[in-house]
């Protein structure tokens, strides 16, 4: 099991059925090894906790935001300095702490942090490991996560938000496996549906666009594993795609994207309040390509970040 | 199965076991709902077979070079200019080809691509994908497929290559899962022996470090799924951890990374000549930790690159 009862915490809460209830409190991480760690080099975020003094860089940190693309989190931190008022001194600029790293981008705004996950499940793992070590070694509490994502969505009109209330792999299995020395374990994912709810009371503001509480199926494979019709293998047909949609999408999904599962799973596994909110850039039940301009695209992309960052306004008293 | 007999191609050879044969000639797809569509929109890399003429920019292209980071793949190409004496004319240079989409980068230098594919095998895939239908619609033929990755070792010194001759997953299998509607398609993972003795060839022709070619395992995780004792979370013991990275390597294991189960899988599911090459970072029976400095990773990055680099003059008979 994910949670080996040896390295339990004594702090766990747990409800009925065996879960970690999200709490605020220290950002803790489960891992009896790293307190004999001389150094620990957080390799892929070109940090560490000797070379650097991170909780003097790093201890008022309360929202983690994560998303894919580089550049949409490089915006999102810049759009964060304008949504807090923080005001950066004459001869300075935003810059990206991990620059020695070119595998994931890393800004910080005030109590923000804003990060790049890449592309699927194995590549928001490796930053999601790093970055709750340092969390953990800059002594932050009562952190909030969130994934700001783009997504392939069921019966709903692109443009849509959709908010996950729970994540599913390609067979349906709300969990991540992990294979771990030859075991495969099962790491359950759960996400916080208080904030689930106060997120999508903000976006409900927005009459734009139609915003919504769903589930999330989150896969290994953009192309088969998401039922496309337009990758450079295929061998089912045009009517088994849409049947299998339409059944994943009568049992609730309402989207498809690659890194939710593990998100939730990691965060549930920290006990951490976390949410995933994605804008759907297709309706994969009308089509496979994604043929939006790019202005369209910039549009749809910055509803969630425009929805996480008036919640992280209310948060601060800025509202 | 992968293979699914109603859409084999009439040119097929298998062997024996059914593997398909790498073979030279056009680069196809599998895929028979590609020739209806109008337009095919390659949204990872910024390219489309309308809105750009892909047979006049690639049909050129014989070596398409993968690897994980961006800078890494843009001083690849950097370095491929200098290798086959590519004259960039007054007032060019080199420009990444899908600069349009910030998820990867594409170079081309002469009759040689160079892309980064990011962390982890569904990054890999989705990139794959687009870029053998790329190679497709430019017309390419006679095309061969690299990985230069770093890696961790197994009982070789840091900084040695290894050349895979077979990639097997965390639970030393050799395929790839895929879930595909609802079924789990297992994809083998083979690669061209030829192919990877003529690089052991070339690499042994530098003393300076050790070359061997062993199976490398392709993980989902870099932490748990590697054995690491040093990710936010662990609950196995350091015992444990030797106890499999032991059993692992006595199986022939030589390196462990995250994306040849992948590359090995799609290059034979395209019958393409592929072979993966990488270096490794850390001796993963003596530490998890990568502490080797900036410079002297870059050197050992440069390796797998100048011994391709020389397979490729040899090919343009440069050499």
């Amino acid at each position: 099991m994910s949670d080996f009862p040896r390295f339990m915490e004594p702090g766990d809460e747990k409800d009925i059925s065996g879960r970690i209830t999200p709490r605020d409190g220290p950002v803790t991480v489960r891992n009896p090894h790293l307190e004999h760690l001389s150094e620990d080099v957080l390799y892929h975020l070109d940090l560490s906790n000797k070379a650097n003094d991170l909780p003097v860089m790093f201890s008022d940190v309360k929202f983690v935001c994560f998303g894919g693309s580089p550049n949409r989190m490089k915006k999102f931190a810049e759009f964060m300095v304008k949504e807090l008022g923080v005001k950066i001194p004459a001869g300075m600029a935003l810059t990206n702490i991990s620059h020695g790293s070119d595998r994931y981008v890393l800004y910080k705004v005030a109590s923000v942090l804003s990060v790049s996950h890449g592309m699927g499940i194995p590549s928001l793992s490796i930053v999601f490991h790093e970055v709750l070590k340092l969390l953990h070694y800059a002594k932050c509490t009562d952190v909030k996560f969130f994934r700001l994502g783009t997504s392939g969505g069921l019966g709903i009109e692109p443009g849509s938000v959709v908010i996950t209330e729970a994540a599913v792999d390609g067979l349906l299995r709300p969990y991540m496996e992990v294979a771990t020395l030859g075991m495969v374990l099962q790491h359950p994912a759960f996400l916080d549906k208080n904030l689930c709810e106060e997120l999508l009371e903000i976006a409900n503001q927005d009459k734009a666009y139609k915003s919504v509480i769903g589930k999330t199926m989150c896969t290994y494979d953009f192309y088969e594993g998401q039922g496309r019709l337009d990758g450079a293998f295929c061998d089912f047909t045009a009517e088994d795609k849409i049947a299998f949609l339409k059944r994943v999408h009568d049992r609730g999904i309402q989207n498809i994207e690659m890194e939710s599962l593990c998100f939730a799973a990691m965060a549930h596994r920290a006990a951490l309040k976390s949410a995933i909110i994605c804008c759907t850039v297709v309706d994969r039940l009308k089509s496979d390509q994604i043929t939006a301009s790019h202005e369209t695209l910039e549009e749809w992309q910055m509803r969630p970040q425009r929805v996480v960052a008036k919640y992280i306004r209310q948060q601060l008293g800025l509202e």
